[in-house]
């Protein structure tokens, strides 16, 4: 049993933190910290949570954080983690960034695309990006885990299997990326209005968007040369889910048929729990991953046009963040990997 | 043809009024404004207007609206009418106000339910309240018409016909009323994110919102004695439309069975374009009334218990805002009622 | 641990049992049966659960479920328990049926609203109304239970307090009812497509719903007279979820000012698990309840007008039906009664 | 002032129609036809109607049809038009399908993609795509109109300015295509159920979806190679809308930067009245086109990859079929094109 807290508790991400971590048998959450004005009962902030955890939540305060918690949960805006993981990291303990801030090894591209400096080096360096299908054996030993983006994770699990074999021409990949509205996060925009997202679909960012470099340095780790997207991401008027539609192109030497394709998928995720794979034909729902830490993929092959097609849907706030960055922590503790993760 | 103005043309209301009036083959838009901090074409602040409008949105101007309109709209918060109508009047123009001030003829009644001192008692004396099935004649002449509330539009059309004839117990009257989010108005709250609003429904202001002493003004002046209601509005995780369930208590010796009191309906607004009647047994639905003026009402009684229950639907934005504004200008200007009106 | 089945386990409430039971620990699903043409894996009807069970669901077989089960879950429609069960309870299984067949102790009543013959009058007088609330001591030793419906349960739970102490007018009690479009069950009817439901509300069944009778029964089993309630439910487009607002007159000896009012109902509830009284001024929502087994209460009394307003919420599919029938498993079995249930 | 006649009036596409032609000056609706099991009048088959139309809907008949109507739209389920249309022409009536049996030339296609026999090779000769952008001068004569179907619509106006000046690679061209479930038609399969489809988006017909044919065979005209899209269709949980995000490669010679390609499209299209091409940056909304004719593009250029990306909306009901039909038939009469058409 050890104690954990969570910083930027009140947010989508940090919500659904609480919401697995009460299930969890190993763990109780002993702080909870946010930017707030004062401190309030969590299950005054969320009265969901009511009769079932009985925790203040307060202003961050470094030296609570440390005596409270043997692993942090840091789910904050981005930069916001920079400022106090070189702090936090001075003491023993073991922290999972849902931000993007130790994602991108390279510090040009975050500057770049966060528009904020990065000033610690020193971490990002031995961050491990908390992917546990890729990452598994770094995320026992991680001190300081940089847990994917969601949209980055169904990409790369969608994509690593044809990586790894080298079967894809790596300047056309076209991800076409639809996320619920909980993806944009707890943000007190017009644009996010009730009326305005309802009944409504939107690309954003096209090709620019923030998570793309994220999907282009992970692919091309699992290259053979150097992996570069075409990412247009998509508001959804549903609360919780990502679906991405990849079309990509085979090799023209292997032009492997379908059969063949799902095989090759189903052998590189054999030992993984929470991928799944579809049988031929059949498609892939956000609601059958709603609410859990699966990733469901299904794989349509079009050999004559050396197409591939791969649509794999997340939970954004399961496998997308909350839910995975738990999976990192039961591989980081030594819990079984799907404890409290349905 | 007559040259009109909004003023306060970027909320929901405002734009809606829009939306009806480029169907108006009497009206030309001349003359838009808002809280806005630079002026902008109205069809960049909606890109839905593009090609259908061709007028700048600009700050309030007194001489502009003026010079530049016959008629004016006003869709603005409460309390801000109050600060301009007295200018507006002191020239030739005539007035439809959206907001609720001068709605309600009791200041302290106005000042307990808004929150603020009311001035223009001069003003709120000669304002017609703006319900054409009751106060037509007087709308013909009105320079200034306070348009009403979407929830008492409801609420007075589905009472009207029996309190006309006294018979129901005037002290219990329960309505519970379910409003589409955009009658919340246009507000940057984390409370109308949609993610906070989809897949929900709560209650609001039990008993003590703002709307009620409106509807207890106006069935009052219909009823033979005061009338108090009770009065308990819902959010849904829709866009547009209220929809109102009413129970009321017949007198005892009335006991009208089902039919009688349909037809007594039926009756009452035979000469009505916009008040459907629904035979007996037939379901009203808010979709059947969205994106138009009609009020749709269903009567149900059961005489053994004196209960009659009515559902009553309108769109919150059609005939509960814009539209029941449209259908005063026309009775105003002398147009056909029905013109521009779905 | 013990054995289970479900027999209509393809339905909501069947395939909700299934997600609950996954998570229970001292339970493992060993037979499922539906009206199915042929044999299937139940993660091939339900993809969902697709690495988390591994039983296929097969079209009923008397002697199968006997052999397989300790205790089995009936989610069938109605009038198709009362053919099964006698059959069962030949055998020494226990169960627990979502139905309404052994419901209604008044087989009269039954018959009208069901409109269906009642055969079975012998074990319909043994069955415990499975309300864990009100009837706990019944159910731990019963042999059948009756899991109660959606709507009367939040109904029961939102007036037995005020009932007990006999502080209402038993003939004034109007519940205005919304429940998410899962209470419809799986039927593939034309009215409940998506894009009929989407954005719209509507009423049915107004005050002769087959809910009705059952709440009539329970509530003046804890009166001390025969209650008679006002029921009006309506269609919401949402997925899950039943919001009650319920508008009573108290006693005018009384008059129970809002504290009084809620300690009253904090008492009534103190042992419960799963009935929160929300704090004085605070709205109860649907999402709160959303995949749990919760029922929020609020109340607020208006003691001049002698009226109280209660609103409930549950989730149809947790507290409504599957929850409610997992946690009186649990009281029959001995486990302790919140296990599984969040 | 002409007669109409709808044929098939209780589809989506057929209410739309209604929705559209009672606001249009011109067209008097004098006959109206559906597959239903007794005469109704129309306005009880759809009560939104009432006060609006008093039309009876009848099972189809030729000779009342042929007598009542000047001008007949079949809304059709596909294979339907086959068998009335080659009965219809022998009298001098003017259609407008908007079924797809008269869309593809080649009729191997259309047998293999909608698993039926194609009998009317005469009239499908001579039948007239009816895209009013691309083929206005053959409609203003036609007799016979093939009405676009709504994927289609949306993928052509797409592409064809790029088309048309030779710039982009025909063999790589990815439409990702999201659609509102008013596109799947009325149809009580219990996928469509409001549960199944709400919170959910999934990929369907993955590159074999029938319209694919459609676009290749339009898209080819406009080319100078054949073109072969890649197509996948996506069903969403709003009622209506078609969003269609577009990859392709640009010629390498060309790489026109955005505002050069943009200004392309507006050249392409500067006398389209339902054409909105949006200036650079601007997001294109499913939400802004809803209830109109409009078809909404934007064009995104990254002359470093040879990549443009068109992200293009429609209403599947308005410009996707019923405003489009409507939008044929104002050129076929010669009324003002955009006549009842927002």
């Amino acid at each position: 049993m050890i104690d954990v807290g969570i910083i930027g508790a009140t947010g989508y991400a940090g919500e659904e933190l609480i919401e697995i971590l009460l299930r969890h048998p190993e763990v109780r959450i002993k702080y909870l910290a946010a930017k707030i004005e004062k401190a309030s009962p969590i299950d005054e902030i969320f009265p969901k949570f009511k009769n079932k955890i009985d925790v203040v939540c307060k202003p961050f305060n470094l030296r609570s954080a440390l005596s409270k918690s043997k692993l942090l949960f840091l789910a904050l805006p981005h930069t916001v983690s920079l400022k106090i993981v070189p702090k936090l990291l001075k003491s023993n303990i073991r922290i999972i960034d849902l931000s993007a801030d130790y994602r991108l090894k390279n510090i040009k591209t975050y500057e770049k695309f966060y528009q904020a400096k990065h000033k610690d080096g020193k971490n990002l360096k031995s961050a491990v990006y908390g992917l546990p299908e890729i990452y598994r054996n770094k995320i026992k030993k991680a001190k300081l885990i940089a847990n994917p983006g969601c949209y980055p994770t169904a990409a790369i699990l969608s994509l690593a299997p044809l990586l790894a074999c080298g079967e894809i021409n790596q300047e056309e990949i076209f991800i076409d990326a639809k996320s619920g509205a909980t993806g944009a996060g707890r943000r007190a925009e017009m644009k996010y209005f009730f009326s305005e997202i309802n009944e409504d679909i939107f690309a954003y960012k096209i090709n620019m968007h923030q998570h793309m470099p994220e999907i282009n340095q992970e692919l091309s780790k699992l290259a053979t040369a150097p992996v570069e997207v075409t990412f247009v991401p998509h508001m959804l008027s549903v609360n919780r889910g990502i679906l991405e539609t990849i079309y990509v192109k085979q090799d023209k030497k292997l032009k492997l048929e379908n059969k063949k394709l799902i095989a090759l998928y189903k052998n590189f995720y054999k030992k993984e729990p929470f991928v799944r794979i579809k049988p031929e034909g059949e498609s892939v729902h956000i609601k059958d991953v709603a609410h859990t830490n699966f990733c469901d993929i299904s794989i349509t092959s079009f050999p004559k046009q050396d197409l591939v097609i791969i649509v794999t849907a997340i939970d954004n706030l399961g496998k997308g963040a909350a839910g995975q960055a738990v999976q990192n922590m039961n591989i980081m503790m030594g819990f079984p990997e799907q404890m409290s993760l349905a």
